[in-house]
């Protein structure tokens, strides 16, 4: 169905179409109101455009995707499909983690609009928050609600068979996912044009990077993995960038990379973009000359607690759900079933294990894109001094090429020994 | 869309529908000779039925899929979408082995049926030529080319992403799927209705199995593979049933069961159910006084060719096709790739280890299956003397419990050693 009844809004248009809709209107300001609203696009992203309306009853946040990749234009067209996606899961999500996701008011399929709750400050995007040096007490701790809940239930530990193929159609979402293909898999271990380095410094390590066979491999069996290993409804892009954060909250925003595909593809690249915020402190001290080590301590510990929690929060809804869907039915696994408590323990150790090796694979894939490919991080990015920063960027892109190609089979066998061989990585 | 339009053929019924469509009733004759046409029902499958329509200018074989499960009756329903699912992989299999897969004249989606080439005598079922005793030359090498052809061309190294989605959301098979989940891995390993055993003499036998953690740990994981690993369109039911041979030729029939799934589980259930006729020829042996010796170091024989002819023809077309699809695209694995040959060999050596370890794995949960469920094998149950029979079968489950458990990461490490273990486990 083409989007015949689509049109690109802009601050004008977007009010216009809430004044238009009752219970929208009602949230920003009475039918009166509308001439002193105010509206911004606030959009910091690549993709979408994101509109925030505040008048004398609220606040409001629009988010449209137009038919293209917003910060390459019309010569990038992408599927608006993303943005049924986004809504899906945003629903999907608020059911086992309302605390952790915006409420959204309406899905608008013509417009590829979503309007939902503005996350007003203190809430600020958590990269912003760890550039400038912030630390979040509950971070870890919600990140591994997050996880656990959204991993667990749309998994096959949960579902019946018939539920989970039907859930892997639905969120098929092949556009979105070949951009990740394209951006994070292929393109950093070859010569492409979107390719960009802190350059000349980084220049050598860049081509080792790219007659490197092991880490050829290691990045194409994570691409099959990505492709074709279903095994419960990701996110798809949870990076620090994607959650809004004050000291007491988190909130997940913007799941329209989500499709069914590895558990460690979203666990990993949390983890991963909390690593880089770590190998990026120290240009940032350098910088300001003020001391980063209670934030890099800080950043370790909050790695290693979101893996122990969502572990530990896995296991529990696990064990809690025991039976409920047909990877270990109810005659395997129950309450009832002979050996099932036995079985219970040996197939949460072993899931867990193989996870947790998928996981440091992944966060090796993901710290590489950030420092080589199309898309870096403002964490590394601002950092003014190009010898500084390569030097941090240096240090994060041999950490992630040992997490790569030897995941957790290696020295970084588990999540304490990850975390205190990033630490050690500074000297 | 109900099937509305569709009604249950009888031999006479059948005779009519052929008759009324001229390209059909070409082959078996002239219009007036039907009244002189035979017409016979052989379906000894348990699913559907199957008729061979004989004249004087030929004979053709129509095969019908009724909304029900044939063994059972009404009370057993089955979606007939499976007739579609078995002319569309016909076609994909014609495409790329077409001396494997017997011609189809027509699929009529109203009345879920499929004409097709009628495989005459001297063909037959092969698992009746192994219970007679035969030999086949040319076998291994059929199935090695089957097996390489199918699997390699609808993978994701030989497909690109949007191509490999498609096809996985095409071959959803949801309602066929769900039986092999119960029945190869569930049932078995519990207490359930359909089992069934040589009793008492396996009584003790089956109760082990059936309180074995690590037995049940195993399949548990290769169900999970079964449901959530989309590697290559299967087949579905390569056994020994689902292929019609000569000396000079193999046929493979039946693939209702296909759908995108974990190589390992094709390449297995052939491999296994030639080693249950390994384990049953002492059976025969015993019953006619004739050695089966020649048979038993051919079916061994069999087992590691096909496994090495499969391997070694499934590299060969990735080397052939190298660069073509997206899980080794061209500037990784293609002829100008910097380091591509050297990654190409890397990435197979990978593949195959692991490929066979999971093979390994599904050969034990397939032989089980056969011994303890609800289905057997003709192999096992033409046996007629139940200590005799019980004596092969419990070597085949022992034998099964250690691929399941340990795959080809113990003793069984090889084809070579997996075979000569067979051979040992005899005496
Ligand atoms: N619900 C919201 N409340 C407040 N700000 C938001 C909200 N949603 C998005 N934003 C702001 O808009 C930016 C882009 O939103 P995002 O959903 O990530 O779009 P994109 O898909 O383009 O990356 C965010 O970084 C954030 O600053
Ligand atoms: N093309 C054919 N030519 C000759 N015999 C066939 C053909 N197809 C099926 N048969 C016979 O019919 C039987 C059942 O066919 P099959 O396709 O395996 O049905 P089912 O799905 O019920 O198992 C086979 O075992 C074989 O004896
Ligand atoms: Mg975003
Ligand atoms: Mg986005
Ligand atoms: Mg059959
Ligand atoms: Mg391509
Ligand atoms: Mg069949």
């Amino acid at each position: 169905a083409a989007h015949h009844r689509f049109r690109a809004l802009d601050c004008e248009a977007v009010k216009h179409y809430v004044a238009a809709r009752p219970a929208l209107q009602q949230r920003v300001g009475p039918a009166d109101s509308v001439e002193s609203w105010t509206v911004k696009e606030v959009g910091d992203g690549n993709i979408n455009f994101v509109f925030i309306l505040e008048g004398p009853g609220g606040a409001l946040c629009v988010k449209q995707a137009l038919p293209y990749v917003r910060c390459v234009g019309e010569s990038w067209p992408l599927t608006q499909d993303r943005v049924r996606i986004e809504s899906e899961v945003l629903a999907e999500e608020a059911a086992v983690c309302p605390q952790h996701v915006p409420a959204v008011y309406l899905y608008d399929s013509d417009m590829s609009l979503i309007a939902m709750r503005y996350l007003a400050p203190p809430f600020l995007i958590l990269r912003r928050g760890l550039i400038a040096g912030a630390m979040y007490p509950r971070l870890a701790e919600h990140l591994a609600a997050f996880l656990a809940s959204t991993l667990f239930h749309t998994s096959l530990i949960k579902l019946d068979a018939t539920a989970f193929r039907a859930k892997i159609a639905k969120y098929t979402n092949d556009e979105m996912c070949r951009l990740t293909e394209q951006v994070i898999f292929t393109e950093p271990y070859v010569k492409a044009d979107n390719n960009k380095w802190t350059s000349p410094q980084l220049d050598a390590d860049v081509a080792e990077l790219q007659s490197d066979v092991a880490a050829k491999l290691a990045i194409s069996q994570l691409k099959d993995l990505f492709i074709s290993r279903p095994q419960a409804l990701l996110h798809g892009d949870l990076h620090t960038g994607s959650m809004m954060v004050t000291d007491a909250e988190t909130v997940v925003i913007d799941p329209e990379f989500a499709f069914y595909g590895p558990m460690a593809f979203d666990v990993g690249k949390i983890l991963a973009n909390l690593l880089l915020a770590f190998f990026a402190a120290d240009g940032h001290e350098a910088a300001s000359g003020q001391s980063r080590q209670a934030q890099r301590d800080w950043l370790l510990g909050c790695i290693r607690d979101t893996w122990n929690g969502f572990s530990a929060s896995f296991r529990a809804l696990w064990t809690e759900h025991a039976g409920a869907g047909d990877l270990y039915p109810a005659a395997f696994a129950g309450a009832a079933a002979p050996g099932g408590t036995e079985l219970l323990a040996a197939a949460q150790a072993a899931f867990m294990d193989h996870l947790f090796h998928e996981t440091a694979q992944f966060m090796g894939a993901f710290v590489i894109r950030r420092l080589v490919g199309i898309a870096h991080v403002a964490d590394m990015d601002s950092i003014a001094d190009a010898d500084v920063r390569a030097a941090c960027e240096r240090r994060a892109l041999r950490f992630g090429r040992s997490l790569l190609v030897h995941g957790a089979r290696g020295p970084l066998h588990s999540i304490e020994a990850l975390t205190e061989a990033a630490a050690a990585a500074r000297d």
